[in-house]
């Protein structure tokens, strides 16, 4: 990987995300050698993925250079790659670009979707954790009117128009919720030749309230807000297949729909090579001690959503956020320094701020540790916060001005299909004119 | 194409470009039914696509959503597809989503790249007259940094840093330009581990002076420009063939390199259907007389970079530029009304605002027609012809504010990777490090 050799100790990071870039800015000048990897050349905002998705920010905006974030740091490396292997034995990870030692090695890879091993449902439905996938729902949802427009068959015309989301978490909460306004705001006045009344959203959970990791207050009201918002809210349904045109749930309910965009699960995305004893099996966790430690190595750490940290408020580790994760690597960037010096390390205590989810304009829901909110001022504080923690200026600025002509406009100009998403399934619809 | 039939005479406009949108909008309410087909959903700006290829700026702020240009309007109807062909006879278009029958056909289909034929070139090269390419080109400049910093070859690592650009016009002018200044301010502290000034940027144009549709005054200070920059600058030099790893000329100079961006040519993108004597065959060009009437129909006409209407002071059609397509496009929205109503129509007549190009911070050349002029102050007024010219407000405001922060910070922030470009030809290259 033509990294130089050094007197100094070199720390190997996987991942740019919220815990790996956090913990490279505190590395900065500790008289380490640090190389930081990332099979994307940017770190990826994901609180506002979904407004990608639906066209109201550009994908630059939300992206940040990961070699401009090191930029100045001596001795600091960064590499495009994607690590296949870590060799625990020899003190390597093994990459598509070739193999590099390290001394310490910090896995911050973050998580990807789980569908929970069902390959057909992962072959028909969108995901959207990376920026490249959340332009192809992009141009799914573009391409689907497109289609409609073009079709005399009423119910392939419905299922084009028919969108299905799984799992109603905060994501899936929101881009219904945006889905929503597109519908309202735009689609009709986009395609005056379809009947967008016709355009439904549904959002399944497999629960008994949506943002059920939120108070219950925040959950019922963000149920209303979709419900005001035309959403239809389905709860204790779980989905059980979907072949690229239905979707069949555990009561029978079933959806004819060209579009499941899936966000009720995550799981670590762990490179192999840790014992099995590391991981937690289900969810693709690493186990770490209060250090970041991973279980049975003195050199290895894990930070973000890919540690599990077991302590007696989170028996199953701490939730899969952004909060966790910056907090840990800020830990471990001044821990790593005195373990080097000998000193002892301090243990991580969740700081939790709590958390929020937006519905729409206007709409949204906060809970602080001792304060649950929501309506036209949470809306407003779920913006100032996801606006300051954009990292850079520019982008600060850039979808701080997309927001208001947004709002003031109720449009988005971001529907473009740059680059179209050929469907694998959808195909097999028979269209009587095409 | 599921259009509705109507009462009202179907006016069929293929192409959303400068030309194409103009005459749309002149169309509203012209008791016409209107058909605005386009193969991407976006009207381009494309005097600014080199700067979203070297990183300045986003896709979407120099795209437009189509049907938003036409939205209210009644009885227009927009489709996305391409037109394979026309069918004069029948009076009807032929396209990927079915057929269409049509009372006046408008061709503002544009122009592409013209390789003259090399089909190696073709290959190898890169074209820069879409969005998608221009993203391909950001892609492929970083991909060849990421690739020369894991690199132990010197030559090879040299060809990733080499640069050629073919043609002297206003893009390859602006391309070199923009390619020098990433370089100077980002590249160097970007990769700290490449030595930059081994990068190089050869700018190749086979007459003896950049910038040959412009004055001879402007083309001397753009080549001072240029050299000022490190661009090197090669003149009375043709490029004969291009393998993928070494360009070879008429002068017996050849240029090791990764790159080779192609701007020496462009050709009509005709569809195919009309008569060989309504084209002009070299450049594949479609004849028109004065009221942009494609020669030997009444009611099929060709407006912008397609149309050749040969005049006394252009005898061999208009600059194919966006000031001739808007004027034409403008001019035959008041015309089609008047031989509807079987009234005379009017010539065209091209109102030559002049011309201009930017080199780089502060460095621009500006033809009126009775005044040329160059450097800061053409600068300023190509930045607000651009920013004027460009659709929509958000579009304008962002584009200010990038350019505003690029200027004060030395930046380019869309030095992202978001789809990679897959080389075909320089994967021959060994490295012995990968």
């Amino acid at each position: 990987m033509n990294i130089p050799n050094s007197t100094k100790q070199r720390v190997v990071i996987i991942g740019g995300g919220f815990a790996g870039i956090t913990l490279a800015k505190q590395l900065n000048r500790q008289n380490l050698q640090v190389v930081l990897i990332d099979k994307h050349n940017y770190h990826t905002f994901q609180p506002l993925l979904y407004q990608v998705a639906t066209g109201g920010l550009e994908a630059g905006s939300i992206a940040y250079p990961l070699r401009k974030v090191i930029q100045g740091f001596p001795d600091f490396y960064f590499r495009l790659t994607t690590v296949k292997e870590i060799d625990t034995q020899n003190q390597k990870i093994i990459s598509e670009i070739g193999d590099l030692h390290y001394d310490y090695l910090v896995i911050a890879t973050g998580s990807k979707t789980n569908y929970f091993g069902n390959k057909e449902i992962e072959r028909n439905a969108m995901s959207m954790k990376t920026i490249p996938q959340s332009l192809n729902i992009r141009s799914l949802i573009l391409e689907n009117f497109e289609q409609a427009v073009l079709s005399n068959d009423t119910s392939e015309r419905n299922a084009l128009m028919n969108f299905v989301l799984v799992g109603a978490g905060p994501t899936g909460v929101e881009l219904a919720g945006a889905l929503a306004e597109m519908k309202r705001a735009i689609l009709q006045k986009d395609y005056p030749d379809l009947d967008i009344q016709k355009m439904q959203i549904h959002l399944i959970q497999s629960g008994d309230r949506v943002l059920n990791t939120m108070s219950e207050k925040s959950s019922a009201a963000s149920e209303a807000f979709l419900k005001s918002l035309g959403v239809n809210v389905w709860k204790n349904m779980r989905v059980q297949s979907y072949d690229g045109r239905t979707v069949t749930t555990n009561v029978g309910t079933q959806f004819e729909t060209a579009t499941v965009i899936w966000t009720a699960g995550v799981q670590g995305a762990c490179p192999v090579g840790l014992p099995a004893s590391s991981l937690v099996s289900q969810v693709n966790r690493i186990r770490v001690n209060a250090f970041n430690q991973v279980l049975g190595f003195d050199n290895i750490f894990a930070i973000g959503d890919i540690a599990s940290m077991e302590t007696p408020d989170f028996p199953q580790g701490h939730p899969m956020m952004a909060q966790p994760a910056m907090q840990q690597g800020a830990l471990l960037g001044k821990n790593l320094p005195k373990i080097l010096q000998g000193k002892t390390p301090e243990p991580f205590v969740y700081n939790d701020k709590g958390s929020m989810a937006t519905i729409g304009r206007n709409l949204a829901v906060v809970d602080l540790p001792k304060y649950h909110f929501n309506g036209f001022f949470a809306w407003v504080v779920w913006m100032l916060v996801h606006l300051f923690s954009l990292i850079g200026f520019k982008n600060k600025a850039v979808v701080f001005m997309n927001w208001v002509y947004n709002y003031i406009r109720f449009d988005r100009e971001g529907r473009l299909i740059v680059r179209p998403f050929k469907k694998k399934s959808f195909s097999t619809f028979t269209t009587d004119e095409v």
